[in-house]
C-alpha cells in the first residue's frame, strides 16, 4: 500500500460565512479544506469566500435528503411485472421492515419503480443516518431483492443494481426523485462589494450566468446542469473529506441563479444532488477525520446532522468558487493571467 | 499547505495485458495503480486484470484526440452573427495561425458554430500534445476571442469559455464533437476462463449488460452513458497518475458492449472522452512521476504519444474493473459480501 | 374556416390482435386508422398487424395513468420556498379537495415538487376520466395556485405552467413520474413466421434493436427513448382518432424490447407516456368519432375505460409498425424499394 | 380511403410581419395556415401576429441546412471499424460522388462518424432542394452502404438508418451536427405595444422566459429544450402546408430569447431542426398546394429557396405563438379563460 498526496490548503483561505441553516446547525464562519492538484482554485474559491464575509454570509437550507439502490428483476411478462409492481405499492410497511433490519442507521422511506417489457426496476429510498449511505442501501437492496424472489415466486433476479439508482452516473433520476442531500445555499451581495471584490458588476454576472450557464449548458446537450465548474469544488472538498469523490458525477448536475434584487445581487446555488457522509469509508484517515473535526462535523448530534452540516458548508464552498469563476470570466483574459501567475 | 493521502495499491495489482494498440505504444504487461478510499475497487479490478492475462490480453485503439473550449460573444442580431459565423468558417488557417501562435505543442484542428439568437458560440479544437490540454486550449481561446473582437468589431465579448466546451460537466457535445481521447478496449474471454475467473457465464455478462447498463441508463434519463461504474476506474487511475480528476465527469460517459463470438464472450468498452496527460499541473508530484514512469509513459517519444499510451492504459483498466462488477451483480449476493469482508 | 384533408385508410389495413389485456377492456380483433400523408406507413404497419394475428395476438398492459400541470411560484428565499413546499406535502387533503372541484371526473392522485433557488414548482397529477385532460388539470392547476397564493401570502405567482409538466416538450420527468398511460404491449412470434411475413430472423431483430435503437440512441444523445419510429404510428393515430398529435413528442418516447424465448421471438413495446382521450377537443369530428367508435371506444363504460381501451390500441398499433420497420431494415435495400414502389 | 379532416384558419388570422430575411425571400406580409384541433392556438397566434406587425416586423435568418441518414455496418473488432473510419474521411470525393448520384437534387455536404466498440455509424449529410429529403438522404444511404460492403468487404451490413441520423426522434446530435433548416426568428417590441397587445410587460415576459423556458425544462430533464410550446405552431403549421408531421419532435427542440433593449423587448426563437418542404409527399394535395402557393412558397425559384422561404414563415409563425402564449400565462387565470371562453 502507498499513498497519493493531494496538497490542499485550508489557512487562512476559503473563511467562509456565516452560513447559516434552518435549525442552526451551522450558524458560524467557517474555513473549509479543498484538496486538489489545481491550485488556482485555492485564490478564486477564497476571493468567493471573501465576498460571503463582506456581504454578511450565505443562508442554506436542506431540501431533502435520501440515498436510492435499484433492484432490477424480470417477470413472465409484462403483465406479472405490474401485477408485482401493485403489490410492492400495498406492501411499503412490508418492505420499511425488510430493508431497515439491514442496518442500525437506515430507515427506508420510499420505492420508485419502472417498468420495462418484462423488466421492474424498483428504486429503494432511504434515511442513512451520518453516512453516505452506499452500502448501507446496497444491504438493505439485497434484502429486499432476496425477499421479493421469496415473494413472488414468478420472478427472476437480474442485478441488486440496475442503474435506475443511479451511482455515479449521469442521469436525470437522481434530480427528480432524490438522491443524496438536496441543498440551496444564497446569498445577496451590494453591488459595491460585487465590484470591489469581484471587479464587475451584478448584472455581467446575472448576464454570463444565462448565456453560458443557461444557454450554454443547454446546446451542449446537458441534463440537469447549469453552472461553470460545480465540479472542481466538489472534488477538492470530497477529497479533503475522506468522500468517495466519483460522487461528484451527479453532485456536479446543479444550477446557479443570479437576478438583480433591490439589495444587491442575488446569487444562490441548488445541488439536487450532494452526496455525502461523516461516517464510513476513507473517513478514518487522519487528515480526515481531522477535516471534519475542524468543520464541527464530528460533534455528539442527533443520527444525521453532522452530515447535514457538512452538506451546507459544501453547498457554501461550491457558491464562493462559482460566483468568483463566473466573475472572472466578465473580464477578457482575467481567468488565463491568473492561471500563469499562480501555476508558475 | 497540508497533504491529503489517498491510499493507493499497485503490486501485485492490476496486471493487465497484455495490452495492444495499433502502432505499438503499448504491448506488454502493465501494472496499473489506483487511488482510492473505496479498498474493494483493487481486488475488482485486479479480478478484471487477471481475466484479462488468462484471455491473451486486451487490444485497445485510439479513434480520436482533441481539447476544447468554447468562448461566447454576442453580436447585436442574429443575422450578424450569422455573417460572422461564415466568416470564421472561412478563415480557418487565421485561425489555426492565432491559436496555434500561443503554444509550443498546441495544434489547430477545427472550429463548430452554434448560435442562440445574437449569441454565437465558438468551439475550439486542439491537438494539445501530451498535456491534457486545458490551460493550452484556454489561452488558444484567449486569443482568439481577442482576434475576433478587433476583426468583427460590432461583436461584443461574454466570455472565454460558454460551455458548449464542455468542461467538467454533463453533455452530449463532448461525445458528438470530441473532447479527449476517444478510445475502444476490447478484447474476447473464452467461456471456461470466464466461468473460472468470474463464476458466472457470458450470457449473464450480456444478459446484465442490456437490462442493467443499457435500458437501466435509458430509464434514468442518462445521455450518452451505458456503463456501471466506469467513474470508480477512472477516479483511481486519475489520481493515481496526477490527472484533474473533475474530468471523469465526461470521461464517464461511456458505453460496454458484450457479445457472443465463435470463440468466447466479446467485451469492450467504448470511452470517447477520456482526458487524460502525462505533462501539466498534478504533474510533477513525487508519486505521480514515480506512477507515470513505471506506467512507462514518461518515454522519450514524439509529443503525444506518452499521453496516448496513458489513454490506452486506463481504457484498459475500466474494462477490468467494470467487467469484473458486471460479473458480480449476475451473482445474488455476491457484491454486498466483497464489500462486507473488504472493508472490515 | 377552412378544412385540411389527411388521408386514411382503414379497411382492410391493420388488422390487429387479437389484443387481450387485463379486464378485457380489449379481447378480440381490431381494425385501426392511421391518418397519414405517408403512405408507406400503411403496407408496414399492416405487415406488423397480420404477424400478430397469425402469433396468436398482442397483449397489453397498462402500467399507470395521470395527466400533470406544474404551477410556478417564487419565494423571498430558498428557506421560504421549502417551507411551503414541506407544508404543501402534509396538506394533501386540502389539495385533493381544491383541485377535484374543478371538474367532474378530475381525481387528484398527487404532487411531486422541485425546488430551485427561491423557485418553486408543484407538479400536480390527476386521474382525468376519458379524457386526455390538458384543459382539465389547467383548471385544477389554476384553482390550485389560487388556493397557494392565499394561504401562502409570502408567495407571487410566476405562471400557472412551468415547463415541469412537462407538455409537448421532451423531458425525463414524464417518463419518470409518469404522464398520459403508461402502457406495454407484447408478443411471441414463432420464428416460422417471423421468416415468412417479415423475410428475417428473430435473431437479425435482436441485433438491430441492440445496434440501432439502444446504441444508436444513445450516442445520438436521446433521453429515455430507444426505438426507430414509434412517432410514425402515433401521428396517424393521434390525426384518425382526433387527439392533440404534438403529444406524439413525450409519447415517441418510448423503448423496443427483443429477446429470444423457447417459443418464438419475445416482442416488445413500452410506451410510458402516451396521450390519449376519447372525449374533449376534436372527438367532435364526424369521422373522429366514426372512428373512435369503430375502435370500440365510445361505449357506455365506467369513466376512463374508454380511453384505456383506446390507449393500449395505440400501443399495439406501435408494436405492428416498430416491428416491421425494424425487420425492413434487416435487409439492405428493402426500406428504399417499399418506399419508391408506394409513392408512385 | 377516407380523409381525415383536419379544421384550419388562415382568413384573417395569422398576418405576420413583414418578414424580412437576407437575401429577401420574405420581405412582406404573410398571412398563414394553422391545421389544429385546438382552436385556441389561432386567436393566440394571431395576437403574437398583430405585436409582429404593429412593432415593424420579423427578422429572419437562416443559419444552416441539411438532411441526415446515418448508415450502420460492422466491423470485425474496433481497430477495424477505426481504420475504415479513417479511409473514409480522406475519400469524400467518392462518397460525394456515389451518394449525389442517385437523385437530382442531392448535393452532399458531409459525413460524421461514431464507433461503439466495433459499430461504424456513418451520418450522412446532404441539401436536398426544395424536399425535405428524407427519401432523398435514405436513397444515397443505400447508395452509400452498398459501396461501403463493396470497398471494405470486412464490413458486415447492420442497417441503412442506425439512429444516429436521428430521424423523429429526440436527440442532442440533430441541434449539435444539424438536421433541417436551423433559423433564427426575432423582433423587438416597443414597450407601449407590448402592455397594449399583450397585456402585460417586457420584464413579466424576460422572467417568465426565464424561469419557465429555462429554468423548468432543465428540472424537467429536458434535452437542447427551452420553450413553452413551439410543438403547437409547428404542428399546425405542417399539417397546413403538407409536411411529415412527425418532425414536429425535432423541430420543437429550440430555443427562445427575451432581453431588454434600448427600445424595448428583444424576442427571439432559435429553431435549430426545422424540416420542412415544398415538394415531396403530401405536397400534392390540393389544398396543401393552395396553402404553399399562398405563402408564396411555389414560386420559379432556384432549387431550395422555395423551401427556405417556407422554413422561415413557419419560425416567424413559432415565434407569434411562443410570444403570445408567454404573454398569456403572466396573468393568473388568463389562459384557462381563454380556453373556456374559444372552446365552447
Amino acid at each position: 500500500m502507498k499513498k497519493a498526496e493531494t496538497t490542499y490548503a485550508s489557512i487562512p483561505m476559503q473563511k467562509i460565512g456565516p452560513i447559516k441553516i434552518t435549525g442552526s446547525i451551522v450558524n458560524e464562519n467557517v474555513i473549509v479544506p479543498l484538496a486538489t492538484y489545481e491550485s488556482p482554485l485555492w485564490p478564486s474559491t477564497n476571493r468567493g469566500a471573501r465576498v460571503s464575509t463582506a456581504s454578511g454570509g450565505i443562508q442554506a437550507v436542506l431540501v431533502d435528503e435520501r440515498m436510492s439502490r435499484s433492484v432490477l428483476v424480470q417477470a413472465p411478462s409484462a403483465e406479472v411485472a405490474v401485477h408485482v409492481m401493485h403489490s410492492l405499492q400495498s406492501r411499503k410497511n412490508d418492505i420499511g421492515r425488510i430493508t431497515q433490519g439491514t442496518s442500525r442507521f437506515a430507515r427506508f422511506v420510499d420505492i420508485h419503480t419502472q417498468i420495462v417489457a418484462n423488466l421492474l426496476y424498483v428504486r429503494l429510498e432511504m434515511h442513512t443516518g451520518d453516512a453516505s449511505g452506499h452500502n448501507m442501501v446496497t444491504k438493505a437492496a439485497d434484502a429486499l431483492v432476496t425477499w421479493m424472489l421469496q415473494e413472488y415466486p414468478e420472478l427472476a433476479y437480474v442485478s441488486v443494481s440496475g442503474n435506475f439508482c443511479a451511482d455515479k452516473k449521469v442521469s436525470a433520476v437522481n434530480g427528480i426523485l432524490g438522491r443524496g442531500k438536496y441543498v440551496v445555499a444564497e446569498m445577496i451581495i451590494p453591488e459595491n462589494i460585487c465590484r470591489r471584490y469581484l471587479k464587475t458588476s451584478p448584472q455581467q454576472i446575472i448576464d454570463i450566468n444565462i448565456k453560458k450557464n443557461l444557454y450554454g449548458s443547454i446546446i451542449a446537450g446537458g441534463v440537469r446542469t447549469a453552472n461553470a465548474h460545480f465540479a472542481n469544488m466538489l472534488l477538492g472538498f470530497y477529497l479533503a473529506t475522506g468522500q468517495d469523490a466519483a460522487n461528484i458525477i451527479e453532485g456536479s448536475q446543479g444550477f446557479v441563479t443570479a437576478e438583480m434584487r433591490e439589495n444587491g445581487l442575488y446569487f444562490a446555488v441548488t445541488l439536487p444532488n450532494l452526496i455525502v457522509g461523516t461516517v464510513g469509508a476513507g473517513k478514518g484517515l487522519d487528515f480526515v477525520e481531522e477535516n471534519l473535526r475542524f468543520l464541527g462535523c464530528k460533534e455528539d448530534r442527533p443520527p444525521g446532522d453532522n452530515a447535514r452540516r457538512l452538506a451546507v458548508i459544501a453547498a457554501a464552498t461550491v457558491l464562493c468558487g462559482e460566483l468568483s469563476l463566473l466573475a472572472a470570466l466578465t473580464n477578457p483574459g482575467e481567468l488565463m493571467q491568473a492561471h500563469e501567475r499562480l501555476e508558475r
